[in-house]
Formats: C-alpha cells, structure tokens, sequence
C-alpha cells in the first residue's frame, strides 16, 4: 500500500524515486499527484521525505491543488540551458536535473525511474545523466519492482475508487443487455428500429456513450467478439460485424475514472435468444471451474498457485491448457488473473509473468477470468469478475452480475 | 511526411526503427499501425524494408488487420527464457530482442528507439540491451529526431482524419455556446432547468459526452477556466466553479480519435452576457495580433520568426511578453504553437523548444494561438485555431468558427 512506500525503499535500498511524465493516464505520477491538468512534470520522492512536484509555470495552479510541496521548472531557465548546450535538448535536460538533484541533495545514492514517457527520449536523457552523474546508480523498473509492489495491496480509498468504477461498469453492461434483447429479429440477425442490422461497430459506440455519460473513459477500447472472434482472447471485434442468434459473444469491458484514473475489469459470455448444446457445454466449464476457483481464493497464497490449479480443473475436463502445451492457442491459454489498480494490468501476476512474490493479501483486488477458446469451433466463452480481498481475508466481487449465457430476446 | 521515412533512415543513417509498446495512444506505433487492439508489441522497421509488426499469439488477429507483415512473440518463448535467466524479466526480454534481431539479420548498425512505455523498464531494458549487443548503436529520440519530423508534415489522408476531429471539435463547442446562452440568469449566475446553479464540472460532463456521441475520445481533458484561472494557460478550471456573467472563460478543447488517433487543437474566449471594458480590450489586442500573424503566414519561413513576430506586435501594444522578459507570468507568456497529428502538441515547434529545422512547409498542420494571461486582474484571452499548410502554400483553417466574445443570454 502508499504507506509502504518508505518501508520499501529501505528494504530495497532505494534513496530516491523520480517520476517524469504528465498527470494523466500515467499510474505512477496518478499514485503521488492524484491527476490533474499537468501536461509535463517531474515528482523527486526522498526516501522519508514528502514527494516534490517540479511543474510549468502554465500548470502552476494545477501543480498547486495536488497538495505537495512544488517547485517550478522555469527556474531553472531551460532557454538558458539549451544556449549553453547549442540547442541540444537531451544535454540541456541532463543540466536541468543535475541541477534539481544537487538542490534536493541527491548527490550520490540510488534512484529508481517510473513513468510513461517516450522511450527514445527516456533511453537519451538517462544514459546521459547516469554519465553525468556516476555517484548516482540510476535504476529502471523491472516487474518487481518497488512501486508496482507498492499498488499491488490498495487502501480502502483507492478500492472506493476501484469499486465505483465497477458500479458503472455493470450499469453500463445492464444498458448493453436491454438494449441487444430489445432489437427485432429478421432470420438470425437482430435489426435495429430504424431497419438496419445492427452491427458491433454501434454497440460499442452506445458503450462509449453511456461510459462518458457516468464520467468514465474507455482508452483501452471494448472487446465484443462474436462467434470466431470469441475464440481469440484478445480479439476486439470487427465494426461491421452483425449480431446473430445463438453465437457466443465475449464482452470484456475495462473502463477507468476520467483522465486515467483507477480501471475495473469485467467480462461476460452471451448468446442471443438461444445457445447451441456446444456452447453451452464449454460455458458450463468455464462457469464451474471459475466458481471452484473463487471458493479456494484466500489470502497467503501464491497467485501461480492458482493458474495451476485452474489448468488441472480445465484439464479433468478435457480441455488442452498451457500448463500441458506451452504454445496452445485452443482451451485454456491465458493466466488465470492480474491486478487491477492505476494500471488495467498490474501486480499480482498470475500468468507466466507470476513470481513467488505475487500472493494474494489482504487488499489486493485482481480479476478472476478464466475462459476456453476454440476459434475454428467459432468458439470462445470468458467470465471475469473484480474481486477484493477484505482485510479480514474474505473475498468480495466489486460489482456483482448474473452470469447468465443466454439472452431471451423480448420479441421472441 | 511518412514516405519521406526511407529518406530521412538515409540522411540521418539510421538502420532500423525499433517502436514499443501497444497500438493505442502510443502514436508512433499508431503511425505505423493504424491502432486496433495491440496491448503489447515490437515494431521493427529495418531501412528500405516494410516494417515487421511482433504481437503475442492472443492478439494475432488484430496484429493481421493491420496489414503488415507479422510475427509471433509467443513463439520466442519467454517462459523458457525466464527459466534460463531465473526468472529476471529483463534479462529474459534482453534474450528475446536479441533473438529478433539476429533473425532480422540487424547485427550491427545504428537503431533508433520510439514509443510511448514505463520509462524505468524501457531505461532497464535498453541499457542492458545495448550492453549485450555492442555492435548495435541504439538511439534514444530527442525532439529533432526522424519520426517527428517525418510526422511534421501530414499527406491528405492524415489531414482528412484531423479536419474530421475539427469538425467534431466545433460541433460540440457549437453545442456548449447553445447550452449556456439557453440557461437561465439569477444575478450574475447561470441556473439550470433544475434550479441548481450551473458548474463547470457539468459543463465538461456534457463536453465528454457530445465528444463521444461523435466517436471522439478527451484523454488529456478539456480547459474551461473562468475569471483567475482563465489568467493561468494551463489552469483546467475547477469543477465546482459556477458560470458568472462578464467574466473571461478560456474554454480549449483538443479531442483525439477514438483510440488516441489524430488530435485537433482549439480555443474561444468567451464573455456570458457582456464583456468589460477591460476584457474587450484584452480580446481586441488578441484578436488584432491573431489576424496579422494568420496573414502573414507562408510555406518556408521558420517558426521562431512568427513566435518573434507575435512578441513584437504584443509589445507594440505595450503588453509584456516572454521575449522582453523570459521568466513574466503576465501578458504573453507561451509559444505560439505546435504541430498538431497523433501527439496534441508535436513538431514544428513555435516557442523554446523550436530549432531552424522548425519551418513551415507544405503538409505542416500547427495551432495558431496567442494570448493574453493577467490572473491578478481575473483575466485571460487566448485564441486558437489548427490551420494546414496546403500542396499551394496557402494557408487553411481546418474548422472554422466565429470569434465572437460575447455570447448574448437568450433569456436577456
């Protein structure tokens, strides 16, 4: 958790975090600064010390509501800076955070580097500053690495903020299912009011609309697959695909707060009117592997544990896994979950990525999604669920759903 | 422009571009790819060669749709090469690059590295990369590197998908200017049909979700900063603020494509009901100085010539600007403006950052926006449109819309 932080960078040998990169829909400078208009900023965290947030003059009032201690960058007179470098930018920002470290004290020591930013610009600076600065030990982040360890446990606020998402998100996939169910029916293929089939490309657009309208984002787009499509994890759906009676459909929804705040991660598997005995067949495997699985979660357990367990369950029930086949693409081929916070994917792994140290603990809150795949079947069934782990270790959905597969439509 | 990139790989002997990261809101993969769902990718471009698009085996079919050729992470096997490095996720990613490379055959030469990613695993990465691969150079992207400037000027095809974000852009500010002058006036404040006083915070709801009505995402937010914080450039204004009559808004909006596509840049300065005396002159300087800067606009000048130009008819007006006083927070205190594409703010650059490779030229897309801040005395005006360099040299604005101050109450 935040509170952690300190302890962490003790344990880790850690003198100083610094985060580069804009406020928005960037997790890290989110987790210290809470978002905001800040465009271009740089936050310095002394191990002990309250972080400091170097901004722009244009951004200072923005800069100020974050409520840290801030300092301006224009003081430090980059026009100047990049005169004395003959316009060399990469050497005039090498200048510029000397500058500011030499200000904070950092002046030897360890520094662990965090953000979103371009990664040629990021590969310049830094190699350059690391030679500028060789009493420093500059340290790139890993997947282990101290602030996504931090994130992996949340504080009640930030499931607060985890839990509202998931509020919208059910109320949106709710809209979804009255509006599909409510369309007319013309062979196979539902038609809207206005005579035209109706297509993936429209009911994503209705997603995006009634998201905004509950002061949410979608930058990660939906997934709505239909028929072969549901049978590749990560298909998205083709616009202009129409919607047919009695295909599976995976609808993987994973909105966050506006500006690139806190994420929640759902997913159903529907079919229109009717299900076929195959489809039904694969959901019942999936809906009974993912109720077993949830009735064994508890705190202290590693999350590979639980990858492996889920293989042995879709195994029993005859299904090729990537425990038996490391390259299947058909059955069960992903990890079983991941953490879900500032970042849609974040630690506790529980895939491949998944080390010992990804556990299940009291305030993690990761999805649970395990699903079957057979694309040339025209086949693919996926149930995710948000959950939390309480503090006192019970597990709770953030936003519970009907696992329902078939849809009645209203019109018969 | 993008076929210029085989050139400039040339010029600037470069012999592959290296981009990372995922399709969406990462717009050098974007350039390349178009978007789709690609969470994770590597995207090799050797010189001369069309670029090799590497996506894990869940995503193989949106990797398709992008028309390049493609390959498969998955069968690079990194759960083997994290058993080979105990599982340390940077070594194992290091053996996979250098996999691919030697099977692309780039086993010596100069490498340039692009795309939006966490900055402590790219830094991690790379270095480590580099280190195991001597023979390669890799090179980090300062602001004058190839792809910004391929990406500074747009074909037509690029040009058409921002003037659609323009028209999107002026629809909705349309809408907004409908939506204020129809509330009604208690005071000096707007009160809904509710009769709640009207926020600001409502005011941007409604922005998000006429922006998505239109397929249109808002991932950076918009400004709409009224009375002080309209004296601030990057002051978003707050959410609770109510809407006062007389008072300067700064309302600028700078919507993307769906996905983080093409961006469009616009800003109104907008007085409800009536302007003062003071404010009218402000918005008149601005005003006068926007008209003579668009006139005299021409393919082939840099510029940081309109950037000196803009501060001299500023001063003529007696305001203060950056150019007499580089560190002053009143008057005129930023650039003129960017480059407009996949990144809000790109090159050609106008203000600090601009070098003599800044020009316009035909193909360039950039804001054209001065202003005028002074928070002491609640009062700012900026005014901004995106304009396109045409094949002819003329000068076109993408979205055009009025630039009237005041908007006249309908109920009086």
């Amino acid at each position: 958790m935040k509170n952690d932080i300190d302890a962490l960078m003790q344990s880790q040998n850690i003198d100083a975090l610094l985060v580069i990169g804009p406020a928005k829909h960037n997790p890290f400078m989110m987790y210290f600064t809470g978002g905001g208009h800040i465009s271009q900023a740089d936050l310095v965290k002394k191990r002990g010390e309250t972080p400091v947030l170097f901004h722009t003059s244009m951004e200072r009032d923005e800069a100020a509501k974050t409520g840290l201690p801030t300092r301006n960058l224009d003081d430090y007179r980059l026009h100047e800076l990049l005169k004395e470098t003959n316009g060399d930018i990469v050497k005039a920002l090498v200048l510029r955070y000397q500058k500011i470290f030499t200000e904070l004290g950092l002046t030897r020591g360890r520094v662990a580097l965090y953000g979103q930013a371009d990664a040629g610009k990021t590969y310049a600076v830094f190699t350059a500053l690391q030679q500028a600065l060789p009493e420093i030990t500059f340290l790139g982040q890993a997947d282990d690495a101290l602030l996504l360890e931090a994130m992996a446990t949340k504080d009640s606020a930030e499931v607060e903020r985890i839990r509202r998402m998931g509020q919208v998100t059910v109320e949106v996939v709710g809209l979804v299912a009255d509006y599909l169910t409510s369309q007319r029916v013309q062979g196979d293929i539902l038609i809207q009011a206005n005579g035209q089939p109706l297509t993936i490309g429209e009911v994503k657009r209705r997603i995006n609309l009634w998201l905004a309208e509950r002061e949410a984002e979608n930058p990660e787009g939906t997934i709505f697959a239909i028929g072969h499509d549901a049978g590749v994890p990560h298909s998205a759906g083709q616009a202009e695909d129409l919607l047919r009676l009695g295909q599976t459909i995976v609808f993987d929804i994973f909105p966050c707060e506006e500006g690139g705040g806190y994420f929640y991660d759902f997913t159903r598997t529907w079919c229109l009117g009717y299900a076929t005995d195959e489809a039904l067949a694969l959901y019942e495997d999936v809906l009974a592997v993912y109720r077993q699985v949830m009735s064994e979660l508890k705190p202290g357990v590693q999350c590979s544990e639980y990858q492996r367990r889920t293989c042995e369950l879709f195994e029993e029930r005859g299904h090729p896994t990537i425990q038996s086949d490391p390259q299947t693409q058909v059955g069960y081929v992903h990890g079983l979950g991941h953490g879900v916070g500032l970042h849609i994917h974040e630690r506790p792994w529980f895939g491949r990525q998944a080390t010992p140290r990804d556990i299940l603990a009291p305030g993690s809150v990761v999805t649970i999604e395990p699903g079957l795949y057979y694309p040339q079947r025209g086949l693919g069934v996926r149930l995710e669920d948000t959950v939390w782990v309480r503090p006192d270790g019970s597990i709770e959905i953030l936003a519970p759903y009907p696992y329902d597969l078939v849809l009645p439509m209203k019109s018969g």
